[in-house]
């Protein structure tokens, strides 16, 4: 009987994660494309696939799918990073490689999606602290990362703030590619700053 | 005859020009404080204490009152920014200081209507190419204003980017402080930075 059982659930527990990491996905692609705005549970779940009835037993209200999304996708996109890079500038990782693929974070999507969200966020009391909480966890993460790629020694003054100031830098980079491409501007920006990070960071 | 005329016209003038003025402040407060969705013409002119057919009078459109305030916005903390640094670091302004300055540009109200009105723009259209074009505009001058405050010597290979990776940073900082003051961390990554830039730029 025991066996039986777990073999039902097994495959349902699999459909249901299935479900849940296409509705985060597109609610990611659709928070990027249309802005808080335009996105709500029903668009979501037209673009998974899925009925907007699954969609609301995976996620109660709008808040709770669009954070959840923009969370999730954040941790892809961070072990995808680390993945990049399996040892670290600490085992001879070139930092100004590790520096491109930190500002490259800055400029998909994910980084779309979470500045609408962001902007929502400034206006909307309901989503403001969820929203400041989702971003200090998401940022403590990058800047963790961040750390240990450039292999930084965070114990040495002025390091740590070095490595905040890198992770700002991508920011507004992002910000600068959100209505032109900027990316040959970018790309030199990334260069030089590539080059003064690991003159700081020796 | 002419005489008369000319006095008759230049109060008018005046008057004409300080609506003006005061209509493109409350649109930039307005923006920073509700967001595109809850900023509109009819809004603007309740708080600058001006009827609806006089803010019409001056601008036709929403897009128009909102880049036009914008882009006021901007020219007078740029000229407010030159006020500071009269001689720049050619005549021995201090660097980080300048830095610091130019960081303060992304943190107030302005930056906050603008950031408001760069992600209704990726999203609406009609606001779109105005807006890239408003913000290239802005991020031109800005540079210009830089360059010459830092005394940077852009015929030097990695200045311009050294310098535009500074605005890029002081832009992410901005982001940062959207939603929780971040003024704390803020002032040590600009001490930092701005020893980085200074020895840059030796």
């Amino acid at each position: 009987m025991g066996a039986v059982t777990e073999d039902d659930r097994a495959p349902k527990q699999d459909r249901s994660r299935v479900t849940r990491q296409r509705l985060l996905e597109a609610a990611v692609a659709c928070l990027a494309e249309h802005g808080w705005a335009g996105s709500t549970v029903s668009v979501v779940a037209e673009r998974a696939g899925v009925s907007r009835g699954a969609a609301q037993h995976h996620f109660r209200t709008r808040e709770e799918l669009f954070t959840a999304a923009v969370e999730y996708v954040a941790e892809e996109r961070s072990a995808a990073l680390r993945g990049l890079f399996p040892e670290g500038a600490a085992a001879g990782a070139d930092r100004t490689a590790v520096v491109a693929a930190l500002v490259d974070l800055y400029t998909g999507p994910l980084f779309r999606a979470a500045l609408q969200l962001w902007v929502a966020a400034s206006n909307e009391a309901q989503l403001g602290p969820r929203v400041a909480e989702l971003e200090a966890r998401v940022g403590r993460e990058t800047h963790r990362i961040a750390v240990e790629l450039l292999g930084a020694d965070e114990s040495v003054a002025g390091v740590r703030e070095t490595v905040q100031g890198l992770l700002d830098m991508a920011r507004g980079l992002g910000l600068a590619n959100l209505l032109t491409d900027d990316g040959a501007r970018r790309k030199r920006v990334v260069v030089e700053w590539g080059r003064l990070v690991d003159e700081a960071l020796r």
